[in-house]
């Protein structure tokens, strides 16, 4: 395993070291789990209670929490991002020996990087390009035309249908469906027509997209996502759908088809966006929250209802369905009040 | 690529032509990103606005639409549709040259058309019958005893459990799973006991399957799934469950274990149906709504909550949880006011 | 297909029968579609009316439903365990030869019991251990020093990523994904920040998991489900979260990162549980409940509205926006009432 000093961390990433610049970190830790020999961190104040008792060698903290700390601290403005960049060093991500396996099924007109990594059954259509050191995990398909930028990784089992590009410096996990059809549907005498998806899908440069997550094809233009866009597990992305840079949307969320997100957006849990929407920069939604509305203003939406007791429940929602009458009797009452207190 | 002239293209779907029918169209193009040899078309009034400014060579129109077109209109009843069916034409599925990848393994008891693609990587199991035009994706795996269509596509990366059937001309996506066990368990003392599912799953004919999505064997009877039903991705169809002709699902929902859908439903995205209900024909239900009785009647269905301002959805929220008592206060008051409003 | 006689059934079951113990029964069947040779059962009462007429050879029965049975019974405390053990006997899964498939990629370092049966295009990475009579599908992709216990079964197309460990006599169906990287990431200037997850999943004994479900690894320290954990279909496990023993989850739940659920809890489908929560054990979730803050005692616990019209519904939603000035109206109300009732 890898190991730093940390004199060199607090140098290689500007930090401030209180402690010997001679000691060595060669993995990370939990506050509690900490032993010698591991960095850990605190970035979340509910942790903050471990930190008196670690066994750390070395903890990444703020300012303000430096003198609570009974070991070395590397002190960031950041601490969290000072962390990540950190164990990045000391777990690197294993380097997969270059070359083609030899039960790879690649056509003739596909061009791969000769530092690129292409795993078995991997099966690779006409006319893909995959970049220099890329890397096409166990039994992943690329369909005819797509493109794979330098320093991606696919992981196993990933299926691009045709013409999906993907930019540089990507990570893919594994069940990920990239360009199949999407849900394109004409009604026509109570039977349905399928609508070709000529579209295709373009993925930007450093974007990060979760185990089973589906992105479908455009219906004519293509489905778009951004640099640095973060997409967790489960996610469905319908055709035709943008996403701006630097957005980040947490797993299961759904978001119908010829919706715009915009940059920089944080989408909780199990969001449903319905389609042909407009969502700002900078909009965050919470958790199981349905957006049926153009989200125009940056801002916090919510519409889910926290768990309660399960009679409780019952009995709101019971309520809930007269509430329109309840309204009604107020405004009698009301009606009545004025009667009864003459002026 | 494929081009058809406006003069075929109108005799062709029954369509009436303003404009020149020796004009070529080769592509489709949205009314705004269209060029010359492109055709469009409107559907959706949303996008009226772009018709006088397109420059599309043809556009299909509703009798409506046609006058405000600058360019050659095709005129059909259901605009939407009839663009389909020339997309159709203009964009085909690429034809898979027939034959069995060298790669595939196959049980000799399997029966494969000759006409029929089977990609690299490919497994079929004992018993299978894979039929006419059918073409089997890279990395496809059919269990014992499956039956594929005549005319059915699947992606690569498609499950099929042992005994799933699927008719003719369907749609399967990539990563969709069919047949596996469903979700039945008794419980014994505080322990599991799986139930077997000895049921499987049955697929009408000119069914389309998005991508990721499951349906899962039957306990005991088979699961069922009618003609010309569309389901979109990452839906989730539990054990002995009955879907009915023509019905379309979008993405995301779950649909709980024995429980039957009528004909011609639509049910909106990420939608929840719990188990053992009966859905009537005709039933439409709007996203994110829980479904926990049946459904009798044809009608709209819904119960989620648009989005609204956090901090506002916390107020109501807040206050939602005392509606039972606002209910005793405004009887009170009513109370109070016949007292107080005398004869 | 195995037959069974009802003398040995209720010998080897500890049931009490009435009727003939050589008759043999040789499959399952509903009580609606059963015919001689078949063995039903009545757990549900909702299905009671079918048993009068049923024409099963035998039915498993409690003891105050014997008495309406037209046919032999075996009359157990709890019939559905006693009919999933039975039925478990007359539908054995298929034994699978042992053995390596030639195309099998596995590093040298890998260990496999000679008993185990590894299907066609698996990949096996380095260090794996695979354990006695276990069976791994067709496509199935074991990264680095995984371990798969004895008599575990993972269907085809399943993925691992490298550390994961399934202790024995699991189910793991086809599409799921376990430890991939969990969603961490740190934001810093506007950009996002990988955060490592080096971590791994760690999942007991007897566990089954539905098929396309995903369970990221450990940010740090595992992720782990205990031991006779159910999870359903689609489900997404965040990284670090805890299982308890013997709970079972229904499919499209999401339970997002660092959350721990206790033991013999039973959750509905479409729940969403936030983070870094504490569920105690004996919790019961119903339907897309949304949990948000730790659920620190055992209960019933639910959110979710169910459908109605969805005209009816959107006047609630209109009011409900309005619930926090009604409060305001019904207190002013009591106000004046109070002044309009002198004492």
């Amino acid at each position: 395993m890898a190991g730093a000093s940390l004199g060199d961390l607090a140098t290689r990433f500007g930090l401030t070291l209180r402690g010997d610049p001679e000691v060595v970190v060669r993995s990370v830790a939990t506050l509690q789990g900490a032993t010698e020999g591991t960095l850990s961190f605190l970035a979340n104040k509910k942790y903050q209670r471990h930190l008196a008792t670690t066994a750390a060698s070395a903890v990444v903290v703020d300012d303000a929490s430096a003198a609570d700390s009974p070991v070395a601290v590397l002190i960031a403005r950041n601490p969290y991002a000072a962390y990540a960049r950190i164990a990045a060093v000391l777990h690197p991500a294993p380097t997969a020996a270059p070359g083609v396996h030899p039960t790879v099924v690649i056509d003739p007109t596909a061009q791969v990087a000769a530092s690129a990594t292409i795993g078995p059954y991997v099966v690779i259509e006409a006319g893909c390009q995959v970049g220099e050191r890329a890397v096409i995990g166990a039994g992943t398909y690329l369909g005819p035309g797509c493109v794979v930028g330098d320093d991606t990784r696919l992981a196993p089992r990933v299926t691009c249908y045709a013409g999906v590009r993907i930019g540089s410096r990507g990570l893919i996990h594994a069940g990920v469906v990239l360009g199949a059809d999407g849900f394109g549907l004409a009604q026509d005498r109570g039977e349905w027509v399928k609508v070709p998806q000529v579209g295709a899908v373009c993925i930007g440069d450093d974007v990060e997209i979760g185990a089973n997550t589906t992105i479908d094809r455009g219906a004519i233009d293509d489905t778009t996502i951004g640099n640095d866009v973060k997409l967790d597990n489960q996610i469905q992305i319908g055709h035709n759908v943008r996403i701006g840079d630097h957005t980040a949307i947490a797993g299961c969320v759904g978001v119908a088809g010829s919706t715009t997100i915009g940059s920089r957006c944080m989408i909780g849990g199990a969001v449903g966006i319905a389609g042909h929407l407009e969502i700002a920069d900078g909009v965050v939604v919470t958790g199981l929250t349905l957006v049926s509305r153009s989200l125009t203003a940056p801002g916090v939406y919510s519409s889910a209802t926290p768990a309660m007791d399960a009679g409780d429940w019952r009995r709101v929602v019971a309520r809930l369905r007269h509430i329109d009458e309840l309204f009604d009797r107020v405004r009698s009452l009301e009606g009545a009040g004025s009667k009864t207190v003459p002026e």
